[in-house]
């Protein structure tokens, strides 16, 4: 079949299609025909072995898929590689029943990017009614959803932030009430502006640089900041539990791999995304729909961050 | 009236009975003949002004007291100073009902320590059936209730930590499933031990120093560490963003005074710990019931960390 394989980590070159074998499923899996499989950020890392965990090679890329297996169901997973594949193979725990109505990119976008936003706004920033939640990188797959969910879970005010005026006229668009641009001088105070003058009570952080320290010292008592990537680059400043107890304040990690312990709770929370998308309640920034032979163009998009949504590869094409 | 009035910050010597004005009530508050004060940490580092907030003076300490108002109603109450004295004004909203089966000890027990134990429990800990919790200072006056409070919220390994065979002694009988020297070098291996080797779920801490980033590093996926307090006086090490991330783990800090914008809160916690006392279910440990005459004996002996359980001082002795 045709996949793209990695035998050496390094910069967009590195990615190819090739000829590989036929991946064969063991207990617990199913082979699935590949529909779409996901591109993201964490991917570029992966193919420069800058990822959160070390990756092994010869290594076929690509972590959520939509599919069909054999006996004809319809199914979305997540996957520790092998996606960027005509074929891959699932664990059935971590494979989603995907309705008709929900269509193959927007199937995709619901693994990630949705179970991640899902979880955030429900569990690690554990959004209550009426609280303020400041949305990082708002356009993006993960900020796009996120800004709806938690508009759908009774937020008060909804900040989003977002790098170029388009960004930001999407992230109205999706549901913010205010946007901010990132790259002020004083995001503390611009922030604290963009909610009325007064402190946020949830971050949704992924940038790291400065935006997490910022971002912190924004927070009410009792706020939280979820930190959950780090696009620049940049490792935040180290955070001193001392400040955090003056306000009560609360910082977590969150790593969507840990959640896996959890398939329970995914299971859960997939089938809740797509009743929402089929209900027009929820919808998928798209980024763009490529042929997996594209996929170099992809990754080379995504690093230099001019993408905004969900970007997909056909591995038919 | 006599009371404990400070006029100049420093050690253990500032602290003076004198005679001092009786205090008035004003709009929403109650003035309450004093039965006893609590005694707290807290109120030595207030003495040399290094407390979280500033303090002016002269100042009369105290910030929880449990006494009668004229009317003959028994309340304990949190107030921002004026404890050490024969009288003291209280605001009506953080002024909790004590049915007569409570002695005042326990009253005023259920105060400042009480609450923080309920607070960590309940929600900055948000501890769940079966996970285990790590108690620092479990001998202490928070410590020796949220090991109680851990038990009958579900909590599966209770691991206590303290300072002496006597104290770790002291925690076991209140329920602990295991109890930790906290002077052991490697406090994250043994943290994991006393858990019959896994990581640990919830950790309360209030020492600082290396006890915080070792009992960071022995928090599982989604474990959270709850910083309420620093009686070593040594800041603890900063936490790294992304090292929360690869573990999806939480740092919280937490401060009583940031619990007092949600009165409703506090006064359904106090009715619960109250009804928990009258049941046999919970108890307080006893660290000594001295006349306020006495008051800086009893300061000497909380900064030397010579002391065990709830200490409070009667004004009419």
């Amino acid at each position: 079949m045709r996949a793209v394989q990695i035998t050496e980590f390094g910069g967009p070159e590195v990615v190819a299609v090739r000829e590989v074998p036929e991946p064969r499923p063991g207990p617990g899996q199913v082979l699935l025909d590949v529909e779409r499989c996901g591109v993201n950020f964490a991917d570029t890392l992966l193919r420069e072995n800058g990822y959160i965990v070390a990756a092994a090679l010869p290594l076929v890329p690509g972590g959520e898929v939509v599919g069909r297996t054999t006996d004809g169901r319809r199914l979305a997973a997540m996957i520790e590689s092998g996606g960027y594949a005509e074929k891959a193979v699932v664990s059935e725990e971590f494979a989603f029943p995907v309705p008709d109505e929900v269509d193959a990119v927007t199937a995709v976008a619901l693994l990630a990017q949705g179970l991640t936003a899902w979880w955030l706004i429900n569990h690690t920033g554990r959004v209550r009614p009426g609280e303020s939640v400041v949305v990082h990188a708002a356009a993006g797959g993960v900020g796009s959803l996120a800004v709806q969910l938690a508009k759908m879970s009774g937020a008060g005010r909804v900040i989003a932030t977002a790098s170029t005026p388009e960004k930001r006229e999407l992230a109205l668009s999706l549901g913010a009430d205010a946007a901010v641009d990132p790259a002020v001088e004083d995001l503390t105070t611009a922030l604290r502006e963009a909610n009325g003058g007064g402190p946020v009570d949830v971050v949704l952080e992924m940038t790291g640089g400065r935006v997490t320290g910022q971002s912190i010292a924004a927070l009410a008592p009792f706020g939280r900041l979820a930190f959950y990537g780090m696009a620049s680059m940049v490792e935040p400043e180290k955070v001193s539990p001392r400040e955090l107890q003056r306000r009560s304040a609360t910082v977590s990690g969150f790593w969507l791999m840990d959640a896996f312990t959890r398939p329970e709770v995914l299971a859960k929370a997939y089938a809740e995304l797509t009743a929402r998308v089929i209900a027009g309640e929820l919808s998928v920034v798209r980024g763009g729909d490529y042929p997996m032979s594209e996929v170099r163009r992809v990754h080379e998009a995504l690093r230099g961050r001019r993408t905004s949504g969900k970007l997909v590869i056909d591995p038919r094409r």
